[in-house]
């Protein structure tokens, strides 16, 4: 597959946008570096005379934005989400400087749809949000000031998806069907109720088993084969009498 | 001399800038980067509501700028200019991406004062502006639309100079401790011994289930924590009855 039909696999995703002016931007900033694809989530107000304003030469990637009810929703059909934060440390994810995530969603894009999510202006993501991807990123920063704006973090991000393109582009096409995040969250749910089962997991007392396991499986960028196989490995654990 | 000392040698100057917005915004993409030394050649409304509102938590930066009346004077003191474009081929001068022009200015700003020249929005730097700096750069982007926002132009400077420091180049720290060969290898016998247990795996006839688990597990680069929660779990499948 060429770039161009890898970055158009690209989903920038906005959600809870408070300022239109923002989007505008991004779309902006997105365009710059080739990125089409725009998703938003609840936005506090879109489309507005603010957003046209600040996409300046980008109006198309603005006019062409999906807007959805909830990130799931915008998530839909993606094999890998990155969600973006201004903190280096979250103990439940795998963190990646911007470089790296570029390359790591770059690998996907090449054959299936991945997405970058940004949260709120003031609040960043949501934990629930944050539940629904697989990789935190953050962009490398001044530890006394790391606000960026919306749209700088998000042209950050699309730039660096452009430089690393060309490197990508000659990787050869992943031999394996990756697994979709619906895959991955059932199987969680599944690991979990076997655990359970086993009496290795309390539900009134979980403990940090739950957040290590999400943290597990998302690393482990698991194949369609692989979640099938875990499945029927659970499934006689099941069968199993205490 | 140490990276603070660096990014202070490191001046960007804004040339007949028309939107003070856009001065805010600059002097806010500066600070996320660590970067403090504004100059600004006749800009066309400064000091403005508008580049405080958009400065954001970088109004220090702001409030230091150097306001001078010609490009010559705001480099007095540089032993390196930069001039920025969003043009890639310029004739006359030297051209490097961005991440090339960051090492350049790095290479002397440890010791000497440097500098980056951002031109007009719509204009760029005059022929004489771009006569005063010995490289160009340019970022590499969107062919079709390579129009960046002035302080998304700023942005990514910053941020190119701010990850080529020594300090931040690459570098993390790692938070977890990763497993080490021997115990990802024990892990994968001990989980071979309770698919057995479970009737999941037969070992007179495999099948392709021992090199699918073992490339899982290569995959998924665990951490020691992970490594004793897993064996904590298989424990507990083996405590039960067939």
């Amino acid at each position: 597959m060429n770039s161009v039909e890898t970055l158009k696999n690209i989903r920038v995703v906005l959600t809870q946008t408070s300022h239109p002016g923002n989007i505008g931007a991004a779309a902006r900033a997105m365009k710059t570096m080739g990125l089409s694809a725009l998703a938003l989530v609840n936005p506090r107000q879109f489309p507005h005379p603010d957003a046209d304003a600040r996409a300046a030469g980008a109006l198309d990637v603005l006019r062409q934005a999906q807007v959805h009810a909830s990130l799931a929703a915008a998530l839909n059909g993606c094999v890998l989400a990155v969600a973006t934060s201004s903190r280096r440390r979250e103990l439940r994810h795998e963190m990646m400087a911007v470089r790296d995530a570029a390359h790591a969603l770059l690998a996907q894009a090449a054959s299936h749809p991945v997405a970058i999510v940004f949260g709120n202006e003031s609040s960043g993501l949501s934990s629930e949000e944050a539940g629904l991807c697989q990789v935190w990123s953050y962009i490398p920063a001044n530890p006394e000031y790391a606000s960026l704006n919306l749209a700088a973090a998000v042209q950050i991000f699309a730039y660096e998806l452009h430089v690393a393109l060309p490197h990508a582009a000659g990787q050869h096409e992943p031999e394996f069907e990756p697994a979709s995040l619906d895959q991955v969250g059932q199987l969680r749910q599944r690991f979990e109720q076997t655990m359970e089962h086993t009496g290795f997991l309390d539900p009134a007392n979980p403990k940090r088993l739950p957040s290590r396991l999400r943290r597990l499986l998302a690393r482990a960028r698991l194949e369609v084969e692989e979640v099938n196989f875990l499945h029927g490995f659970l499934k006689s654990v099941d069968k199993l009498r205490r």
